[in-house]
């Protein structure tokens, strides 16, 4: 057990209190969600909220992004992540406070907008953090760096905000901290030590037929057809071509061609997003798409070559061993034994890790549940969901806000203490 | 050899003349495509150069319809039909009057917009016979309707028109003719006697999957692969539920599912389009899309049945038999034998036999080239297209202006006064 | 209306008695098909009847083949056919007379064997036209030639028998007769003028993957995978490739891959076949299953190419306008006017146009119906059939002997006297 | 480190000589595979050379199977066993000793046949470890009960043998021992403690269409059709239905289907194999068969239900943990620490785990390297094999009976005296 000098009652009152006060910003975010870069509104609030507190704000890094640092004395620089930004799907929760937002997607269309992912609720959670942490209930001295970063869904907001010289305005951290709602049981969470989330690739590829009226398809090349042979054969690349014992995910997640029934168009446009965990992998599955993508347009007799162009990519995101280790006691400490469970590493992928990589600094990322814990009644964690419970990126996807909240806020107050230095101590944990 | 009393020559001349003439109002008018219902700009010029023609115009039949009415005396009533409409696609033809314009769909999205299937000559070679036929190169007794009509490709115009109260506004006709630009020679024709278009349905079909996280494919059901399996299912309609003597064509021409490469969207939309000559065909392509869809939702495990609802549907074309050939005896007096080729019934649809339908009128619709006769040079026609020949709807479509409306024009003018009363005759036409 | 000449009550009562008499014959032969080539014992049953009614007898041309000759004095020289092979088939008719038997396919593998085409029809007419024209009902002059051909379902016999040397060995024809039972109304016949059977072509492939454990395709390449995707892949070639006014057929009759289910094999095995009535439609198809096939084998990533043999190939048949219309005419004439209906052009193929093509003469073919009058009741005649009614290679198929036997035997005795001279005339119908 | 009592150097010389001495034996066995339950010949060798080193034999066990039983006084019963059966597999690796042999598959059919899953190997090194054994080389005390089963691959033999009163026919093991020769590098050996090899299910599946004429298949309900999409889809089993981070395999390992490329035949049979490692999995896997198998024939519009028949099942192998640390440590003394490697779990299944369920006792099942070691110079040992290593079941598959056949007898000569009693010790091994 680390030596955990965290004010544990103090934290879990002043955590609650934050999350009974900011359920109406909760709920405010997630009926005005916004997308990749397109964060303002959510931008504006966060940075309002941090000022009133006595953070130094800056804004704008890597376009839409917000810091917020907040200095005691010398110690260690803490930074802690959340992102803000949500998807393109149509809420279906039925919440009253369900989005009917809409937005532009990047190719110009008006799309339905939602926070599918949950981002809202990190948002949130990390406001609470930053009050309670700017309050008289944690007692802590160093550096707290709180970013809130842009387009983790699309854009690689991460990256851009070290690009946009993140780590020249302010401290570089000496550990990088953050949370993802997942559906787990609300009131839990957990960490997997070492590679955690997969890496993401994404491929946006065009296939090219050629157009005509839909009677005479003799004198056409039918792209709907060579785009449908496609999404059939690139099943048999998980199928067939990486170990059971492998993992790997190779999903396409869209599918477009055509404005009118009785036209064949010119073209199908197919959008890949595959998962892995090693190179091996992620390249045997990139390769097959290129393989399978070329040989079914020679299939269809296609003129022109398709088009793969490389969209977003992760790389695996992992988690520092020693430093995860050190983090869940200090959750065991605060939150109880039982609100720390097993987590399999996810197929989802962040990329909070690049915040990491560029500081140089360890990184623990860890899961907070948010579903219903009733409905894990009689099922086993495990890699597939019990019956009802939604996954991220589900139009239904709705994380009860008590006691995710509380849990969110006490969990990212906990651990940053547990990096920060103890203002009663002589010795700084930087030098354990 | 029917009793022609065509003016050959003056009809030729004025035809030519009017040709000339209206080479602008062609290319504006391809430069300015409107789709289906939206043809208020085109219906503007049309009802204007009727007018100062001496047309009796009336504007806004069945929505944006215009029709022009010319009396010459007693005698039969004689309705010449075009069609007004352009496509949903990008126009690739690099014409210096191509189309750049852009329209909003029956979904409410912004789209590119093509004269892909050649209405602007049908509404121009119109336009230039109404002239003729005003004018003093022709001499005839009756009434001429010219009937401007909308959305052909896209919600059945003409009983639009009809259900709208043209033939209430209008004279019931004694003969309804008209005439489609096809990739055939330019500067020919040809008629089928009887069956010449096939019966056209359209399904618009929703396919019901559960969204959830692009790496997570487990606690979804994936309407992309339900979407995908479902259009590679229905190659095999025609290919194995159609004999190879019967004629039926089965096109998926839209397919459209996802947001976003990492999102498993909840449904995937299809859109078919169906050809056939026969109730038979009819009934068992219909009734094969319909087992086919379902039991592929059914096979992803589906909790929620496919929605399929029907859209226009046309019947099959017939041209009147003895009609038919007594025009394509005047075609070959007054175009010259060789204008007058074989043509194969089409799998294309048409709705102007509504019109005919509506009027209790045999009909009359012939196919006009439009293709540069050069590239039939070695290939015999058929139902396929010689090499480098753009089929209508491909976005390559481009008629040669000349000779092509010179030879339409004087095909309207020459199939009207076929009909019409010659005045220096006793005897009316009608009463043969 | 022809100036037919047979005598119709004799003919009519003799073919009666005939098919009576042979009634036992059908039934033996039905029970005990063989294979293509295999024909021995039906050969033999053949040889021996012919002999008996005093036909001067070869056997053994193109391995199986047996030939009859019969010449009464000098006239013109009139070739029936009929051939004797049968089919890999389990026969599941539930008949009293059904086969039990099998035979040893080309590959090797025992099989179990059926007439699922009726060949043992048109063997068992064939021996009842030749006792009537043996005997004394029929008056003719002139030489006829009674062919029994093997194999035309496998290894185009009646090309195998030319090459042997037939019109060596028996006198070169001025007309080639025969008849295909079918699905039509028992009782009937009728023939297309012109092109009346599709050219059919055999395409044998194998596609090569590479074998492993069942449990480790990632080690492997899986044919059966590859053959799947073909096969889903060919059946969008008549469905886009091929026009809708046009006619070609493309079956994959067999696909075979592996031995066990937890291996993984090397290879899979295709047999496709087709049929055209164009060579235009022709080349699309073979042209598009070897380019589909070959563009499988490099999605899946194969490192040998498939291999595409040609097996059988047939001409499209050919009927003489002019022989088909004196030929109908007679059989009007004899059997009624009810009992020649208009009958389709078929999909199906025939090499008794080789025996044609080979002798330079005319060739009148024509189908004989077998199916149960009733079932048609309240179905047009039309390329589909109706409920109930087995097609040929069905196991289920099973002509009704009464009245096809009678019918069938009195249509050969009418086509050959048709064609042979009337020795009561002075003028020779050849010299017509 | 455990306390190995292993008599090194003369177990190792006694293993290279017996070796040398059983390389013609491996020959003989490799060029003379026998099917599941015809291991007739390969028992008869087994049974006279156990006889001929003192063994009491028992043969006919479980149809084919033999045991060999030898006692030194008091102390453990250690089961060793080797599995004896071959694959229809026809042989490509071109060895001298290459088997060209055939056999009866259960369907009747001829098969070529071969030992392509190294059970040869299996023998020879047993029949080796059983001359060590009971040579002087070797000093043990307890029972030595050495079992040749039959039926691995097919049939479920371990099951039979016990099913047969195996353990009422020799004394019950107190651990059961085995090995299997894989593509890891020659020399090597490991094993995985827990759940090792994956559970099996096999699916037979029949599909029923309606076969007719392969010109006509509008009259048909083409069976190849259905059971190539039916392939496809199950493809989307594995990509779509399974984790990433959950294992499981779905391999259709047959599919056949006609007789003759012209006929559409009347059904298609499938054949499946499934592995998994947990019952969910399992349960989701073999549902989805079912699932997508009865939809597919729907969407062919089958009259009839597909039939779907259990085949064998295994279940998931799972070693001792203590015991395999204790033997891999014996392993690592006798052998080298570097000839023991770390091996993942497999994804191939092993009835094994039978015989030690039976008996109550605990299992140890290793992995025994068999590729030329080359081909893994700049590959990482992993679920994918190096390029050029042939897998189990693959025609190629040749393990290097040079060092394999030296290595799998010392380890099961070091396997077996590790857990047999020393007879110089006072102190039963058994009983620590």
């Amino acid at each position: 057990m680390a030596n955990v000098k965290v004010q544990v009652e103090p934290v879990a009152k002043a955590s609650g209190d934050a999350a009974d006060e900011l359920r109406s910003v909760y709920e405010d975010l997630h009926r005005n969600p916004e997308l990749s870069f397109a964060e303002h509104r959510t931008a504006g609030i966060v940075a309002e909220r941090l000022r009133s507190l006595g953070y130094a704000v800056q804004t704008g890094i890597g376009r839409t992004g917000v810091v917020g640092v907040l200095a005691r004395g010398s110690g260690p620089t803490v930074l802690v992540r959340a992102d803000m930004d949500a998807l393109p799907v149509r809420e279906q929760t039925g919440l009253a406070y369900a989005s009917t937002a809409t937005g532009i997607d990047p190719a110009g269309n008006e799309v339905p907008v939602m926070h599918a992912c949950g981002h809202d609720m990190h948002v949130t959670a990390l406001l609470g953090a930053a009050e309670v942490l700017a309050g008289e209930a944690a007692e802590w001295a160093g550096t707290l760096v709180l970013v809130f970063q842009p387009a983790e869904e699309n854009g690689g907001g991460a990256q851009v905000m070290v690009d946009d010289g993140l780590f020249d305005r302010v401290p570089t951290p000496d550990i990088v901290l953050g949370q993802h709602v997942m559906p787990l049981p609300a009131g839990t969470l957990g960490a997997v030590a070492g590679p955690a989330f997969a890496a993401t690739d994404e491929l946006d590829i065009r296939m090219f037929g050629r157009g005509g009226h839909g009677s005479q398809p003799e004198s056409t090349i039918d792209p709907v057809v060579m785009a449908a042979a496609t999404v059939m054969r690139l099943q048999a690349v998980v199928s067939r071509e990486i170990a059971g014992a492998e993992t790997g995910v190779l999903t396409v997640g869209q599918i477009h061609a055509g404005t009118k029934n009785n036209i064949i168009p010119d073209e199908a446009r197919l959008g890949v997003n595959i998962r892995s965990y090693t190179d091996s992998v992620r390249e045997r599955l990139v390769g097959a798409v290129t393989r399978i993508v070329n040989a079914e347009a020679q299939a269809s007799g296609a003129a022109r070559e398709p088009e793969i162009s490389r969209g977003d990519a992760f790389p695996v995101l992992v988690n520092d061993a020693q430093a995860t280790a050190r983090t869940l006691d200090a959750f065991r400490a605060c939150l109880g034994d039982g609100a720390v469970i097993e987590v399999p590493r996810l197929m989802g992928s962040e990329d909070v890790g690049n915040l990491a990589a560029a500081a140089g600094a360890p990184l623990v990322y860890w899961l907070l549940g948010g579903a219903d814990p009733a409905l894990f009644a009689d099922a086993a964690l495990g890699p597939s969901l019990p019956a009802g419970v939604p996954s991220n990126h589900s139009p239904f996807f709705a994380p009860l806000p008590e006691p995710t909240l509380r849990t969110g806020i006490a969990a990212l107050v906990t651990a940053a203490l547990t990096w920060l230095d103890d203002p009663n101590e002589t010795t700084s944990k930087g030098e354990r």
